[in-house]
């Protein structure tokens, strides 16, 4: 089933009608709005949709009837009845209720076949109020919020109806909705219009208009219908009712045009990052209307829509890069919003130097808890994970440098794996080798060695760890594992003595770099993905090998008094930093990678996922004994680090709300569809209670089959919501490459008859997707699929 | 006049009564609470408040009569009564109308001395639904939120009140509200409770509870008494009621624990930014429980209350640092909340490279636009001055390498002002001088040289401009002058030639570092105000000299072609950035902190204000000579930089939001009563409309003083809404120095009598103190006086 589709057609103007309360005049103000139009616009197709209806049949048909008596020429249809005058979920009690996801579909398709006749306008009519819950359950502002249509919210004229109908816009608009226009039954007693027509004008640009109350029923049914039909004639005809829809007329028009030029325009004002401007166009410029889920709501392309009316102007576009890697509870999510509305209403930003509030403290216990290493217990704040790795490298250089004796002008590097990436800022960019990313950059200067690494790929269908040629005098050959569980399963591995290899290896050349003067200050890794580098698995028995052999090398690093053994959590050797920036926070299925390598960092660093794809907020966790480090009676030993809004109250409590809810989903089961054995075959191992369960949204089924594509791939793997395809490259590997280029371009193209795609990034010759955490087992299949027959066509 | 107190006492349970909507039962639900309560705690005395009162007097009155009769011995009061049976505001027309602020400070008396006498209760009773305008016409919601009650909230439980409850509970929420309860009538027909229940306990773990509904209206006034009567009396002791007290009170137990507790929690988790920790103690940390307009609500220490105990658990403490200097528009402002909320819904987050959404575009137009440098034509986005600047600099050095033909490897350095600070990361800080912030950082290298400047002070009530001694020579002596325009006539200044010594210094300082082989790659200033390396004033007819000196010195940089003087907006020289993150955006007063300066600068980035004090984000406009340099065939030649949350939809939407607004308080005159010669007396000189508009919400009378109190002060200054007090310093000036601290702490113990205080930030010898840009003339006066007590009590 194609995903959610927002409803946006150039030759179709599309409204939603909410009422701030029910009994509000919905129902009139609709059929009003359907006749003026059908009267304005004679050669056009006015239609009205009441996706679901509620009380007796005959009554309830009533509706029907009504736009059928009062509005006669206007296509009508209801799509789901049910008896009892209630809220829809609880008159649906015991029928059979199609998912949320169906429901819109059929609206979709309604729509959809209007769009493609002729040129009109479709009022789409709720139930009750914006929260009145759907079939399902789900409230309607929730409901309908991926299709973003455009609201005319009519407001509540009696006595309360001020309160009711601002609250309703508010929890409109917080679900990311457009309200265009308000509507009000005019009231002299009240007089709410005039209120409402201040706040709303003043404050959101948002005219208020009002119409005359319908006549009061009549006892006798024909002389109401008589009232009522007069009413219609009158009204439909005013000028009032007209200026509403030419307005409603000159929004729709003004979105489409603004979604059009958006590319354009943001062409000549945007600097990108990370954006070879020359090889940019407009055309290549993706305009983004709205999220939802795991879905972007796209411009297509007007060149596809001049070909054929009924392609919308919108379509779902898969964000394959769960949005450089941050999103994770789905775009849009009204809990995560509410966590974030709440935290600015409560405080917006405070200062945090030498002060506390409740969701810094929450979000850093929530954390230190959820990591399960005691060696962590502080947490900093920052902005990003490029911050955040400053801020770690800061910690570390200090403590090595303390704790070896070397004065403040020594060169001290860092020890990293090749194509390791840790930000973009100077100092972070000073961690990474030289590479296509900073060779350029004028005052970058790598500072440290880079070890090359044994990386872990699927190819053939067998799980490879692969040691590259100038090591395998060194490590020894490649190894094969028939389960990403066997190469995880490090306990057994080592007792195997397959470190061995690699701890003499290691040690080898440390000595080596020594012998040569070279002083180091940290190990800094991403745990066991190379991220930004090139989408790499690596060994997790090499990381744990690397962390050990650093651990217990503090001979070699410099002299220093005997290390305190009494206390385990403090650091040895070097302090061990994790940048579990991308892969932490259940990026790779678990709340922290470094579980993976069953060994604990003394500092760790976070970010992305942390706020579920929401803002910017990183943090750095560290150890007591690295925390002292920075403990003097002078203020200028202190760590002198602090941007503005360090641990800012939006993004902490945005944090908490994220993580909990995702240790909820874990600790529920959530993703126990992507654990079983049929979906995950060999890819987890066969079921052994033994091994450690590695697991990953993406099936094993794609993962064989594109493992076996040999002509095309390299190999693959898949853990936890992350798939990565690293493709053949005659233009040789790495970040030049261009490889990978014509799968992203046969994804973003898509599928041209349900109009959805798949938008994703490659890193040179590897592409990459990503789900989020609550992608669904649909969702992933029919992508599965896409993938397939992209590749297929290749 | 004090600031807004919220309402919280150990010993005063405070409880606030919202209703979903009119005639849900606020009243005889709040007379239950008050009933139990009063029969349950025996000893302790309930109250009732009602603020507001519309309807008939007799009716009203009715209320009170109401609680007289079916609660009796609870203490119980209507602060204002119209006689109208509608919504406040429209009842009060034509009345005199209390102010917001008067209206909350007859609440917090009455709380006040209730809670003064004993232990007890408070139930205050709002009027019709949560957003139901007040008397002024501020709705409910808003008028309330800073005294921030917690919420029993009593939901609609006829048809279509799910939705009335859910959208009210979002009302409250997105002010920061905790609705700690919610109560409803029970109802077998639609049985709202049940999805409530289970929505609200589900996502929000708030509990709901019902009552059985109260028996209908008897006709006979004396039986409809006794029924109420016996309905209130079986209520009031049945065990639903009681837990829901019982709960009420655990959680306000709880509130105070955790407002007690989070200093000692946070001291042993943190690591705080910039803070030496030996020198924190859990009794220095200020925790923080809310905050609103310029107002943090912060816990009074445990110590002050036992001794006193009408004394509150909150007290006001104005945010004297404007939160690091990232508030503007006040504390949990309602419509940066609902712009941060609706892009939170409209999107999350989406990813920007190769992308466009609405906010971002609008952001850029709106800074482009509001900037009126022709140069600026392009919008680099990241998410703090730190990185912004890091972006800027990559920028500049890229673009000299390339003109001056130096290689990659040439060390580049830039040119800046002595106590210059540009932020925390790496990059950032090797563009400052070496100085305490960055002497002990181990990758530190600053790359540059810096500038000794002449700065601006009022001493004596008189304006210096002060050059330092050993500059004196070539600088020429001090100058004084009557007023601050004066200082700021910079055209003026220059047809008296005043500048030629400055040019003629800086150009015989550059010749002779570019004689040594120095090499320069950008001129990097913060227009007029050193901010952080000591809130110093700069003249700013120095810094127009430097920016003039160095746009035509290219001859003297190195070789490079003759400028394309056909194009004005290329950059000649050295591209000039100017870091506006904290002068900017209406902190000195004026959107860019540029025109001060009357030049233009290539490069210019901005934060802090940017999004009005509520998240992270930052902007690096650029020029389209500087854009240009970074076009090639080659994506390594781009600019590589770029954060995961790049460009943020929620971020771009405050800011936007933000700026329109501070944009159209400009345009309405909103500051005129702080440039009005009452209040700004000399400091914006004699009214003159020929000279520079320079002005500042501190009164002249305040910094007149200051100035004058010459045994303490070196001197002071004050533009826009910042105000910086120089103390002499015994221990030598600068951020070591600790001669701030007595008058920090002296504002931090602040009123005990009326219970609020300033809390600021020093920077060494310096106290500052910034408003936001909706800070009262109101306000102001009374922290003038403050700040004047404390230095006569020095």
């Amino acid at each position: 089933m194609a995903p959610v589709h927002p409803l946006l057609w150039s030759s179709l103007r599309v409204f939603q009608v909410y009422g701030a309360n029910t009994d509000v005049g919905k129902t009139i103000i609709a059929t009003l709005l359907c006749r003026a139009a059908n009267n304005i616009w004679k050669k056009e197709q006015t239609s009205y949709l009441k996706p679901v209806s509620t009380g007796p049949e005959d009554e309830a048909d009533d509706r029907c009837t009504h736009i059928e008596r009062y509005a006669p020429g206007v296509l009508r249809k209801t799509l789901l009845q049910y008896d009892l005058a209630m809220s829809p979920h609880a008159a649906a009690k015991g029928k059979l209720v199609p998912s949320d996801k169906e429901l819109l579909s059929k609206i979709y398709q309604f729509a959809s076949r209007s769009a493609a006749q002729q040129p009109g306008w479709l009022f789409i009519e709720t139930a009750g109020g914006v929260h009145s819950p759907g079939p399902t359950g789900t409230t309607q502002a929730d409901l309908y919020a991926a299709v973003r249509c455009p609201v005319v919210l009519i407001a509540d004229s009696k006595l309360g109806g001020i309160s009711l109908t601002i609250s309703a816009f508010e929890s409109l608009k917080l679900r990311g909705y457009d309200v265009e226009s308000i509507l009000i039954f005019q009231d002299s007693e009240y007089d709410n219009e005039k209120y409402l027509r201040n706040y709303f004008t003043a404050s959101h640009g948002i005219p208020v208009a009002s119409l005359p109350k319908p006549p009061p029923r009549a006892q006798d049914k024909d002389a109401d219908a008589r009232a009522m039909l007069q009413y219609y004639k009158n009204e439909s005809q005013s000028s009032g009712i007209r200026n509403i829809l030419e307005y409603l007329n000159q929004r729709h028009q003004a979105r489409i045009e603004r979604l059009e030029s958006m590319p354009k325009d943001a062409y000549k004002r945007i600097w990108y990052p990370f954006t070879q401007h020359t090889s940019l166009s407009p055309e290549k410029i993706v305009a983004i209307d709205s999220a939802r889920g795991d879905f972007f709501q796209t411009v297509v392309p007007k060149a596809e829509r001049t070909v054929n009316q009924h392609i919308p102007v919108l379509q779902p576009s898969f964000d394959g890069s769960a949005s450089w890697w941050t999103q994770g509870l789905g775009h849009g999510n009204p809990s995560l919003t509410m966590a974030a509305a709440y935290a600015g209403g409560r405080y917006g930003h405070v200062m945090f130097a030498g002060a506390v509030h409740e969701p810094a403290l929450a979000l850093a216990d929530t954390l230190l808890c959820g990591m399960k290493n005691p060696r962590l217990t502080r947490v900093f704040y920052s902005d990003n994970g490029s911050t955040g790795v400053e801020v770690a490298v800061k910690m570390s250089l200090r403590a090595s440098r303390l704790r070896y004796g070397w004065d403040a002008n020594t060169d001290i590097g860092i020890i990293g794996l090749k194509g390791g990436y840790h930000g973009d800022t100077m100092g972070a960019m000073d961690c990474a080798e030289p590479s296509t990313y900073n060779e350029n950059i004028e005052w970058y200067n790598g500072r440290g060695i880079w070890f090359d690494y044994p990386s872990v790929k699927c190819s053939r269908g067998q799980w490879i760890v692969e040691t590259p040629d100038d090591l395998k005098a060194d490590l020894g050959g490649n190894k094969t594992f028939t389960s990403l569980s066997d190469v995880f399963d490090i306990d057994s591995r080592e007792s195997n003595d397959e470190q061995k290899a690699y701890e003499q290896y290691i040690e080898r050349r440390l000595s080596h770099y020594v012998s040569k003067g070279r002083k180091f200050g940290a190990l800094l890794i991403e745990p066991v993905v190379i991220g930004a580098g090139g989408m790499a698995l690596v060994d997790p028995l090499y990381q744990r090998a690397l962390v050990s052999v650093v651990r217990r090398s503090a001979k070699l690093f410099g002299s220093c008094p005997e290390p305190d053994t009494s206390d385990p959590t403090s650091w040895t050797g070097l302090p061990i930093i994790f940048d579990e920036v991308f892969t932490g926070l259940y990026r790779l299925g678990r709340f922290t990678a470094s579980s993976f390598l069953k060994t604990e960092a003394d500092i760790s660093v976070h970010a992305k996922l942390l706020t579920g794809g929401f803002v910017p907020l990183s943090t750095t966790l560290a150890s007591e004994s690295i925390f002292h480090v920075f403990e003097s009676e002078d203020k200028a030993d202190a760590l002198l680090h602090g941007h503005s809004y360090t641990a800012h109250p939006i993004g902490c409590q945005v944090a908490v709300e994220s993580l909990r809810q995702m240790q909820a989903m874990e600790k529920k089961g959530e993703w126990d569809w992507a654990k079983s054995s049929d979906w995950s075959g060999r890819l987890v191992g066969q079921p052994d209670a033994m091994k450690p369960e590695v697991w990953s949204i993406w099936p094993w089924d794609l993962l064989y089959w594109i493992s076996n594509q040999t002509d095309l791939i390299a190999g693959a793997w898949a853990l936890g919501s992350v798939l990565a395809i690293h493709m053949n490259a005659a233009d040789g590997l790495g970040y030049k490459s261009n490889a990978a280029l014509k799968l992203q371009g046969s994804l973003l193209e898509g599928d041209r008859t349900t109009v959805w795609n798949i938008h994703s990034r490659v890193l040179g010759n590897v592409l990459y997707l990503m789900g989020g955490q609550k992608t669904s087992k649909d969702d992933i299949t029919e992508i599965a699929s896409m993938v397939k027959h992209a590749l297929t066509a290749h």
